[in-house]
């Protein structure tokens, strides 16, 4: 897939979150990247703020979860699967307060692969996956990350 | 306590928590019931469905996320410590979609104290401990789970 295919992809996976899950448009999400690999989701701080002033655990957990999400519809839509996916578990660590506007960076999770995603989801009709996430902090170290397991079903 | 202080306590939280944590007025937060031991959160599904018409898993863990917040800043207050509580990390388990309303229950975890929480904090000015949070589902099952550490710091 070119630049452009995943451009297209990225800006329909934001249109698809706004218009049909109305929690995205209280965390103010925008699509920021897709590279076919990795997408990052960006979110402002001021509708995402806490009582501390930096950002509050659920819109982390939330963009995380999202971005783990996207990842894996973006993933299925470019190989023509039509698919359900649900996050089933996920493990958080929050590991330095966020104070400024912040990204979740979504990736495969170490020891998973595309390929065996996509060979069980052809030949059961259902497959699972994890995916690693992270809100980048100050310089380069992670100040949230999320590894979750999500699962795809084909419809119909 | 009686059980006038708690609901004083709980409706004092509630006043906190939307006023001071903008994302909380998204999910349509309320403090159900509090009885010193256990908090119950609740949200409309309205303000927090997803593009399959359930529950969408961030306000889920939001709402976990905040009834252990909230369980132990109430803990605190009532014994007249002033602390920040911090979560630090969380497992969740999406167990059943929610497709109404939901409650977000929290109680300390299997093994926790309270007497063990506050003796560390007193003695060190920082203490951790675990909570365990359920929205429950259909037939009394949980439809969702969340462990979380909380820590907590003496101001001042």
């Amino acid at each position: 897939m070119s630049a452009t295919d995943h451009a297209a992809r990225a800006a329909a996976l934001q249109r698809f979150l706004l218009e049909r899950i109305p929690p995205t448009r209280a965390l103010g999400l925008r699509v920021a990247r897709y590279d076919g690999a990795t997408l990052v989701l960006a979110a402002p701080l001021a509708a995402n703020v806490n009582d501390k002033g930096c950002a509050f655990g659920g819109s982390l957990t939330s963009l995380l979860t999202l971005a783990g999400w996207g990842l894996i519809e973006l993933a299925l839509q470019a190989r023509g699967f039509d698919c359900d996916v649900f996050v089933q578990d996920s493990e958080v660590r929050y590991l330095a307060p966020v104070w400024n506007d912040f990204e979740a960076v979504a990736t495969l999770a170490e020891g998973e692969s595309w390929d065996a995603f996509l060979a069980a989801l052809a030949e059961r009709g259902k497959a699972r996956t994890r995916v690693a996430c992270t809100v980048p902090g100050d310089a380069g170290a992670p100040a949230a990350t999320l590894v979750a397991r999500f699962v795809a079903k084909r419809r119909g």
